[in-house]
């Protein structure tokens, strides 16, 4: 059998970046789904922040090897800062997660579509008790203001970034190499479980950007932007400063924190793309750290 | 004291993929035995997922080291396709896992025997607000068109596959071999509360041809298998196919993007059925690979 | 600081499995008194088995060391049988159980007195929709029949031993020693949301007994030993067959059809009370393997 | 890029136990937030006790090598008297853990801000249907005795301590040193599903105290340190009771009968503030045991 291996590394990376952020929508988006066209008898809102949960540890599983699996264009920023993966990753890696999200949401729609239509009356909607556009991307409750949903985005994708970065550092406690998707994911639905209520809690601009383009061009109409006054920009720009912001807490009050690694071992290599995490998982006897400089 | 031990290895094999099965349909079917006869009061539907989830993760530290554990005639497949195990093991343990789902069905039957007579008011039916057929084998939704449920099984049954094939190999980011049955369940929870609102989220041949087989045996008649306009050959036929094609996502994106191991070693072996992945939980310091080639 | 150690070994280990038992009643009951007195505002029927299943884990935690973690005479009859533990254990160790539980159902009492009280309106009952004696002992549906009822603790006690016997076996899949805790708990989770409703799922003659003695001398009188036809004699005798049916399901499938180890190493040592465990705990890289034989 | 290193050792110390305890209660208060607020809609009573659960794991991550984690005066308390901590630590770290509290509570209520205004009418109150206050302290059930809530507070703590001094232990089964976290927050869940009930499940004066006096000065007026009778300084006190009966009721049944170590190493050693968790962690394969003399 032909091994179809793709030359280019780039390409590779963002193949993984692209069937990881599938992966993850699939379970969430389906597990959202399920749940409002059941009308909660197959589910729960507890089993959506689930689903998402188990999609992020599944997609981890899948990817971190290949790029680290970032998953999320708030995340690939906040480790291009850091330097554990180079600048020139970011867009190709967020357009890729762009596309899987975009694609999971069409498969969903397939899978559901009875049930959507059963449930919808056949009228694709934003608005309204029968509404089916929030199985897709994330809408704001009517109450919250636009500069507390955007505090809400930011201090969300923060909480994200403050509590993983420090999973695989040697000096502090790290996670078991081969349990950090699992931990993560655990760390994922306590935040859809205290950070949702506000505005859905997407934390990610591309989870939330390819399901609303998809709902735009299968039939949910313009209104998939419009709505609430364009509140869609929310998701995808106050992510990218919540990580940063999440990042710098950590930098701050712990990583600078702790003591210098006995060995200043390979601190001359260059970052390569994807390369630090790979070490991270198998150093689980060299001396390898998270190396953080001039940025 | 005696050991019986079994002198041919691949009636021990079956008698683990049995066990294995009997195991993952007594936690499920019981679940689902609670939860229907106390009316909710004594469960929810979240909590049959995770019992069925609880029951793939017991029956695989059972039977991971005999078999692979494989409990699905699905997998069995795709492992064959990979190589993993021997094409001549796919019929003898594909009936094992009839063989179990059936008798654990029975045994769910006789230990709630009482409370579905109270609950059905003694006629079992596949229909209607007090069937109890759905405690057993799977249904679709009454909405859904017979593509979409075929669909439904093809990408639930692919997901599985997709998501469980990366999690040995040591080229990425392996689970720890002792911990990939809870992993596994964690999966197949995901999976059953994202993918089950359409038609049950059999994703198991073996699963649901057994208790479907019971359910004909013990009462509920011939209507187990024509309700539907004989819709049961659906999840026999669409997750054998949806494993395939989530074991071929698998390979194109992420198995065959890998680098190849340092020492190509022990390509020469033949495939042992069972052993590979036997190797795979030993292999915390070895060099050992998933061997992929020539299908 | 002068460190009291008792010199005598079996009090040593009765001591750790009064506390074991003591622990995971504290959080079992504890949790079926918070759901029950706040009328399910404070937690479901999936709490309460939730908290038994963090009980075991703690409890394992505390006690593996010491004495293999029985916290059941059903197991430690299991264990006896299997001469992982000297007979001479079973009577004390079992009382040690009994003890545990009749104290933890008494210091539940105090710290949810005032809730009882206010539940139950002062009248403590064993019937009725204002009833609490199920917050400490288990007591059988209105709708099943004795032999159902003893069958329904035969089997799911039999699924206990069934599913926990294999975790340590290093010719099969095991756990890691550390994480048999967890482990053993998600079973015993599984098996209360599969195999509670029909009586309680108590599949532990300690934990109900020990409960049901201090409801006796409590104030909700002898009718939690007559209700039900004396019934309480179910969940005392059931387990202990069962646990033996479990035992001897898994030899005959798993344990004698797995291979020999290859260093018959040790084999004449004999059997120490609690030492199998703790061997099995330390054996990473050694050789031990559980031994069965002459039973 | 300039790391800014803080020099003091106890400040570095004091600003993890801040950043700790600010995550725990970021989550545990934003999902009492999304709970109430949203009306039970996005999430319910588990879910709470869930996002705490989260919220000790990931803040146990990020401090655990550099303090201990403590995260609560109670426990600050109880390593004092083990002197795995110096006394001159304990003020410190409960006044950082205060502040971490007092500011997550503030940032939780910017977040919510809009919701808690939506639901309360904009009345901020203790008592009644609409009241909020219960989103960030803990209030008493109107059944309760003050002796009994003090009394649920000392067995809900001594729970938590009975229960987690032995993860480390080397002479019993100790937890894998990087999945301790998970573990604790598992036990945290277990104590939030059965012991809550009563008066909210505190378990933690910096846990209590820190967003009481947010909600003083951010509008709820003194009624939350007035009301029930000036209830509020049973959290801060019966805490710190129970953790040392939990720890001396560990040290008499469990500690104190374990076998004394092989090799009496580095008992001549002083204890160093956080050192013995963080050797704790790395003490995979060396011959380190927590040491406990002369209190």
């Amino acid at each position: 059998m032909v091994k179809l291996r793709v030359k280019n590394a780039l390409i590779r990376e963002c193949m993984a970046e692209f069937l990881g952020t599938f992966v993850l929508l699939m379970f969430g988006c389906s597990a959202a789904a399920q749940v409002k066209t059941s009308r909660e008898t197959r589910g729960q809102f507890l089993s959506v922040n689930m689903a998402f949960s188990v999609g992020v540890m599944s997609a981890m599983y899948l990817t971190m090897g290949v790029t680290g699996a970032h998953l999320n264009p708030a995340v690939s920023l906040s480790f291009c800062v850091l330097r554990k993966v180079s600048w020139s990753r970011l867009l190709p890696y967020s357009l890729s997660q762009l596309l899987g999200a975009y694609l999971a949401s069409a498969l969903v729609y397939l899978v559901y579509y009875d049930a959507i239509m059963e449930f919808s009356g056949g009228v694709l909607t934003v608005y309204g008790p029968n509404e089916t556009a929030s199985i897709f991307a994330t809408y704001p409750s009517e109450y919250i203001s636009l500069g507390r949903s955007f505090l809400d985005q930011v201090v969300g994708t923060g909480m994200l970034l403050l509590c993983i970065l420090c999973l695989g550092e040697k000096r502090n406690t790290p996670a078991p190499p081969g349990l950090i998707p699992p931990i993560v994911a655990t760390i994922v639905l306590g935040i859809a479980m205290s950070m949702s209520a506000n505005c859905g809690g997407a934390i990610n601009p591309a989870r939330d950007l390819g399901p609303r383009l998809f709902t735009l061009t299968a039939g949910w109409g313009v209104e998939v932007f419009t709505c609430y006054n364009y509140w869609f920009w929310v998701p995808l720009v106050a992510p990218m400063i919540g990580g940063l912001l999440g990042t710098v807490t950590y930098l701050v009050f712990i990583e600078w924190q702790l003591p210098d690694p006995d060995p200043p071992s390979d601190l001359s290599l260059p970052p390569t793309p994807g390369k630090d995490f790979k070490e991270l998982q198998a150093a689980t006897g060299s001396g390898v750290e998270l190396k953080m400089a001039r940025f």
